[in-house]
């Protein structure tokens, strides 16, 4: 049951557990010390990555497995896939500058969406 | 099953949602750029009002889903709606003033904590 | 079903809560006034905290839902309650110090990677 989404699921939180560990690799890097979260512009960016994820994550992942249950398995897990390359793509593109964080968070933000209004749609049909 | 919980679960993702979509305004409103998080007073009350909506997400979640399975659909569907009123509640209040973020926040600490009790208790009585 | 596992992810939610409280009583022993989160380095490890508890909840929960899902009960909520004595750990170490949190974060990240590496290889095992 829901094998697809189980391991969307489970890609998702290796790829945000990366955006984590990135954080750990720029205070390295930029001398930035636990426990401040700013001072630097290039820790600030890999910060704001990471906690754009995890802002993002509380509406994904419901919104994932709701798609899941009432719409089924391989359409959820495949929009979920596409949610995940928009998140690669803004990692990339707000590394290297916050102008470039667009494209990326827009592709993300269209397959949320996608997941949490055919949910909402699957779960009002059997409603009504 | 678990459609009335299912719906709550997708307009408190809308209205988290809506509280992020609020901070950007924010941004443009007092002029804060990414990746700062600080320098305004409205905006860092915006941003407090998302910051918190989302600390509480991994409290309200998994509570009413708990509720949901070991109570039932309609209660935990009920406490979960009282949670986004209190949060439109605290939204309303903390984007006028700090000092005005209280009555809110008690609401939908309530509901959340009456989520986790119930949820608690009905998992303790079958466990014994 | 998943009672055990529905308990220890119960008891994470009321130590993730107790963090959330304990930065409350920072504000009010540290005189950080809301809504800035930051001014006193007490107030900012509290803050750390409760912060990377939320930060790991979205890597912890799937991972120990799908563990109990796709291997057991009991393996699952084992290994949650070693994340949750990780995390106690964490919190006594980093209350005093910023560089006594070290063991109990290698002990919480052990236990949530152990449960992720689980879920992966149980999934990947029913797809093939």
């Amino acid at each position: 049951m829901y094998r697809l989404t189980a391991l969307v699921t489970l890609l998702a939180l290796a790829f945000y557990f990366f955006t984590c560990i990135n954080v750990s690799r720029s205070r390295t890097k930029t001398g930035v010390k636990v426990p401040a979260m700013s001072g630097h512009p290039d820790f600030e960016r890999a910060f704001r990555i990471q906690a754009n994820t995890l802002e993002w994550m509380p509406v994904f992942l419901p919104s994932l497995w709701l798609s899941a249950i009432y719409i089924g398995d391989a359409i959820a897990a495949g929009i979920g896939a596409v949610w995940i390359i928009g998140r690669i793509v803004y990692f990339i593109g707000y590394s290297r500058a916050a102008a470039k964080r667009g494209p990326g968070f827009a592709i993300q933000a269209l397959a949320a969406i996608a997941l949490w209004v055919g949910a909402l749609g699957a779960v009002l049909l059997r409603l009504v």
